[in-house]
């Protein structure tokens, strides 16, 4: 991390401190900041949301649970950090609606699993002007000079700009697979991910040219 | 984490130890393997596929990366936690392409990055017949009683099963926006997530029922 990083770290959590945030959210913000690199003001709000979660829910520590996350600024990486719902072990799916919500649910043997979906209510927003300002990138909100005042908003509103719903949620199972071969680059790829005979990398999703 | 995920963990670090990983990988697979929930066998060859590409783009500690991966499958996990590039901060993106291989470059003000690509070479795979029968999802793979013997595999083995090439990867610049709010939910949105007037999460990826 770079020094003005970690300046603006140590500037964040005196303030959370001198808030009276509690210790354990602290942490895990701390925790967040880390894997992020900053302590972005999605990320601490993200904090919150999944603190919500687990107490609705009460999931307990260590305990598997799944996610799929509504937007994919910030907000994955509380919910990966905290949760461990990670891109890379199958429990974060994250779709690019661009809400700032999630649902979290247990794993389930029926075809569908229980859950609570957790969103920042625009309504109880209105509460907090900065925050507001933040969050609607309106031209007002000016990163340079109201960056505080922003993580004030954050961290004395906490819990109170989010709202929460009962929800159901398919559940998909692993699928068998094999080995197939891209007849284009061919490179193996597991035939869950092939749906001709070259895979995504070489046609939909190609994304870089050889030097 | 369940005491079974805690008895594997602890198995597999002793493992590396006794194999001679050296103590700063062991490290990256312990804090890998943390976040994943369980040290994966495609977490840890992540570890070495990072090292891999950090080594040759030269990429210092606290450096800022970009990444592309071009599978879900827990690759995107050694990325994120070894070098910051996470599905929250915009320094990731993952493709469903299914290619166990990634991309890394530096920041860049052109329209291209010149970056690497690292990937599991399958011709030096079959010199290392149980990582190779894992790796192909082959019937002869027994994870039940061959466990042991594919992680003596992947940690003799380390970056000896991995191949590079020089690429330029097209620089996504960020883009500005309004909020916009969706007519079917209601709720706010950012405009650059709006193709029409009613966003992904109530059309083409809905995914959950009110209760």
């Amino acid at each position: 991390m770079s020094h003005t990083g970690e300046r603006n770290f140590d500037h964040f959590l005196s303030l959370a401190e001198r808030l009276d945030v509690p210790a354990r959210l602290r942490e895990e913000m701390a925790q967040c900041g880390a894997f992020h690199t900053y302590p972005a003001p999605g990320l601490i709000i993200g904090v919150y949301m999944v603190e919500y979660a687990r107490n609705v829910l009460q999931v307990q520590p260590g305990e598997k649970v799944y996610a799929v996350c509504e937007t994919p600024k910030c907000l994955p990486d509380s919910l990966q950090v905290i949760l461990h719902c990670t891109c890379g072990n199958n429990r974060l799916r994250i779709i690019r609606a661009g809400r700032f919500a999630f649902t979290v649910n247990r794993g389930s043997d029926e075809a569908f699993a229980q859950g609570i979906r957790v969103y920042v209510d625009q309504e109880k927003l209105k509460a907090w002007p900065t925050l507001l300002a933040w969050f609607t990138h309106d031209a007002c909100f000016d990163k340079k000079t109201m960056g505080d005042r922003l993580f004030e908003d954050i961290l004395t509103a906490g819990q109170q700009i989010l709202s929460c719903e009962r929800v159901r949620i398919p559940v998909h199972k692993k699928e068998w697979w094999s080995t197939k071969i891209c007849e284009s680059c061919g490179q193996m790829v597991p035939s869950t991910f092939m749906t001709g005979d070259v895979c995504a990398a070489c046609s939909a999703e190609k994304y870089y040219e050889l030097e």
